[in-house]
């Protein structure tokens, strides 16, 4: 932490500081400049709070310099995170295809859509059940029947399954069924769920707010490894922004920034990250392009007749043509993907 | 709904579309035009989802004309709704003053607090008992015991008490003591809290997300009243934008505009929008002076020793100051504040 | 500047670090922490920047303390600036209306808003003669024809006029005219304008550009203030964001900062701040009421039939309730409309 | 353009509507539906103005359906544009690379540059002369001198130069040694600038404004085109918004849906679209994956003493890696580097 204080704050109000400072157990260090004293404070294990003294007369800034992640961060732990599911490897050199449909409409629908993302290199199978949907009018998903009809697409299949918990109180039935519980962008900072599936032990695939800067996304994920779950993923998904031509913002600046913090397995999801079909494989090679770990896709059988997010799944022939595509890109990254 | 069809879509690919909204049960209407066909959709209740027809080919865009909330218009309710809680209105006129600390810390906290801003005429309590915290490091606040000292500062007081639910599992508990319950921007789309504080009928105070358009915003609350609870209240408290000198944006622009579409009242939190004390007062009086129904303010005996969002807090003189400026707007605006 | 290192940096590299800063003449303070190692510069006479440091081995972050604008400061100058046009004050107490058409459309409507909004309180004219438009196929303004028109609108109302300057060529023309030249939010980081109207010394009103920081807002200011015009009154008009409601999101909340901030003076746009004519009075109201120096709103006799910006231009009758309103909120803030 | 009426909207305000859009030359169809009545309007050559509509009694909402580009847009020619340079393609198929210092800092600087990146594989050198920078205490380019030394590069490389133009001004100047006039992100909106590029016919590559939405930057294209330049190429290169890991938000997500909405050819600049040198590689590798026709990179021999731009700057060996990776994605996508 450092201090500035203003131009014109007398001895007495730095001193008042320097006072505060030693009074919580820091080292106050008075530097005093051509304009202004900044007051340096050393001896803190971990990042102070600027609230601590802002408020005092005659401080202008109060600047953290210690980051406030802790068992996510690479520093305490510099070799990558990989979490493992029913043999599928998430991190670790490898690159996972999560893909499925939007949400579980019917056995049908996913049976089809299972076999051949299967057929075409996917390596997890992704559905929703409990869907959280903006309108209370929308189609909130098929609920257990849904987790029953990807359980028999995991058996028919062989691959794990990932789906959403809205909530603790679904939270045991949806664990019962999932191998990967993914925490929606809306439940980001649902603080509550994070500490409950942070003590459950099961892998958590934690989807970035719509506008949730990285660091508040790491300290979303602090909440759960705290609590004794490491198997965390961390899931891009676009930020919100001005421009509405695409549903969201995909944010792939951050993620080499990113892997360098932390020790957690990156995946990108580029479905919702464009909305829009014809920008999804584009965006799926290029996240493959900056290093990611894995990608999550939507697929649907006819998009056209979907019951959420129509506009933004592939089709079936998208989805081989994307499989191709990502192949040839995760071979240039040195990645495997069979 | 309209759907504009690509300038180059043949008579096949529109026919296929005109089916397809008389296989859904409405109407099409094709509008030939200079450069392009139009389809106008009529005989639908209520607005429809774009992505039914997005996909089609030779579609180039499907335009929702109707909007998506029913309860919570004012086109189905042209009235303004009033929310009474313990005789303190809320709407209907009447300018209401919630204030208190950010987090109830400790007895004398609380009660030194609650009696200097009733003395000063604020009509509702504030106080946070169980805290959502970006980091879990930092204090969660005092739980049940905080949730007893709002209690006794109501009997004391003689103001009914807001405080925040933070998930389902602790709602029994706080709606016991709250008289108003509070869903913090980071649950706003927290939608299984959202349905279960709707069937608790209950008054809610629902706070914009910090990425939340309007109409999401709406559709949240749209969630609370389809469960049969009317009793909510709107609190614009900041937006999340590039500026970073304020905590948040505040976005009063988009009030009187809310106001026309909404029958539910609506109240301003500018210690959060924008998080820095010298701006409170400033931005209560602006939000005054855009007409809407009340504010909610942080305040505390020494802000610089509070345990969370000091740098925002009002001293006791500062509250005092304020209420005597908003009075003075609300006059002008021909609201009673007393 | 508080340089951070590496938790895992070397002696050597740190030596390095503050070796550099010895070169650039500077005082590097050595502040070995807990965690890791900060070096404290002092010895600069004003900010210095981050990239200096960053890229030097073992370097975590660079953090500078100070601020880059001096002459638009407050701590230079501690006395508030008036700018003083034809007798009209802009900043000292009084409280400005600067009111017209969005643009000069034909001499009848602007002779006709001017005493309107003469008779009604106003104190200065605007209204666009060279019109920075979105398409090149929309209306571009009346250029020289407009800049006579507004100079008759004010013999015959004696009223200064504020207009605005797309480019330098212009600008010997419109300055020939003008009172006060406007600079767009478009152009506001357009530094070779902001050179040329330094450099003339007539009174410039500076937007705030869309995207643009208070900081960088201040730095365009920097610009024509050293190239010794003082005479420079700072405009907010809403900041770009996702939400679309209204056209842009005014943002009031950083005004009281930025008044501790500078001595310019400080007005607000409504009108584009909001883009909507029902939501201009609520947050001129709402502008007078955080302290601002004064507005400027669009006016004209048929808003419907007007050839740019319609929506937001306030009827006459609408301008008379503004100004109503307006008038009684300056009063409580103690500032003389008249 | 779809105009829709309130609920209540009367007969007469329905008919004063359709009339008005007979007036103005247009047909009116309207649309009774269960809510609410829509007008829909045929017989316009080009998109109508909202404006003219939503200003009369009863009307809640005016939706344009058609786009305002026109020259720039594939629906009108729908084959690519390609822009050569002295024998050097943008478009077409090739992948372009231009690199090059921020600034023209010294003739060694630009002279070492401009060989190791030729060697390496670079189309074009970039180098800014004359730089738009923040404070007006920054360094602010060499200017002419900086322009001779970029010319003295060409010749000794054989690659084609491109420069930021920064004002009218000095367009002529540039406009002699440049063979691409670059305009920045501050000036994609500077009207007047682009009118004069227009007018000159030399290739001119635009970058996208900081907060400008796809269709605004299309517009700003439709500026240089609509004056008989059609030798535009678009760069993206980041946007803001309220992440600030990164200097800017790379909006690669929007490059699919641009490719099929423009004809002319688009690059990316990973060095602005990140502002940090780690990051740059990933992103370079990710815009090439997206399929877009080059990037641009900032190249310094020395990144940690450059005047302008250097955290964001590639070290000659980063930059031999980057071409390396580069290489091989534009082999996956088909296009040829050398």
């Amino acid at each position: 932490m450092v201090i500035t204080m203003h131009k014109d704050a007398t001895a007495e109000q730095i001193r008042v500081v320097a006072d505060r400072v030693r009074e919580l157990g820091y080292i106050p260090h008075e530097m005093p400049g051509a304009q202004r004293t900044a007051i340096c404070i050393t001896g803190n294990k971990g990042p102070l709070d600027p609230s601590l003294f802002t408020r005092f007369d005659g401080v202008a800034d109060a600047v953290p310099i210690s980051q406030p992640y802790k068992l996510v961060s690479r520093e305490l732990k510099p070799d990558s995170t990989v979490v493992e599911v029913r043999g599928v490897k998430v991190g670790g050199g490898s690159f996972c295809v999560m893909a499925g449909p939007c949400s579980v409409e019917t056995r049908d629908q996913v049976m089809a859509t299972a076999e051949h993302v299967r057929k075409n290199g996917a390596h997890m199978l992704r559905g929703g059940a409990f869907k959280p949907r903006t309108s209370p009018y929308d189609f909130q998903g098929l609920k257990e029947e849904g987790l029953k009809i990807l359980a028999e697409a995991r058996e028919a299949t062989n691959m794990p399954v990932i789906t959403e918990v809205k909530d603790a109180e679904t939270l045991p039935l949806v664990a019962e069924y999932a191998d990967v519980l993914q925490i929606g962008a809306r439940n980001m900072q649902n603080f509550s769920l994070l500490e409950r599936v942070g003590e459950l032990g099961k892998p958590v695939m934690l989807k970035r707010g719509l506008s949730s800067t990285v660091k508040e996304w790491l300290m979303a994920a602090e909440y759960i490894v705290s609590r004794g779950n490491r198997n965390v993923i961390l899931c891009e998904r676009g930020i919100r922004t001005f421009e509405t031509l695409t549903r969201n913002t995909l944010d792939l600046g951050v993620l080499p920034l990113l892997r360098a913090i932390t020790h957690l397995p990156i995946i990108v999801d580029p479905s919702h990250g464009t909305g829009v079909a014809k920008a999804v494989t584009p965006l799926a090679r290029a996240a493959a392009a900056t290093g990611v770990d894995g990608i999550m896709v939507e697929v649907h059988p006819d998009p056209a007749k979907a019951l959420s997010d129509g506009p933004q799944a592939l089709t079936f022939v998208m989805f081989e043509e994307m499989m191709r595509d990502v192949r040839r890109i995760a071979e240039v990254m040195g990645q495997s993907v069979d």
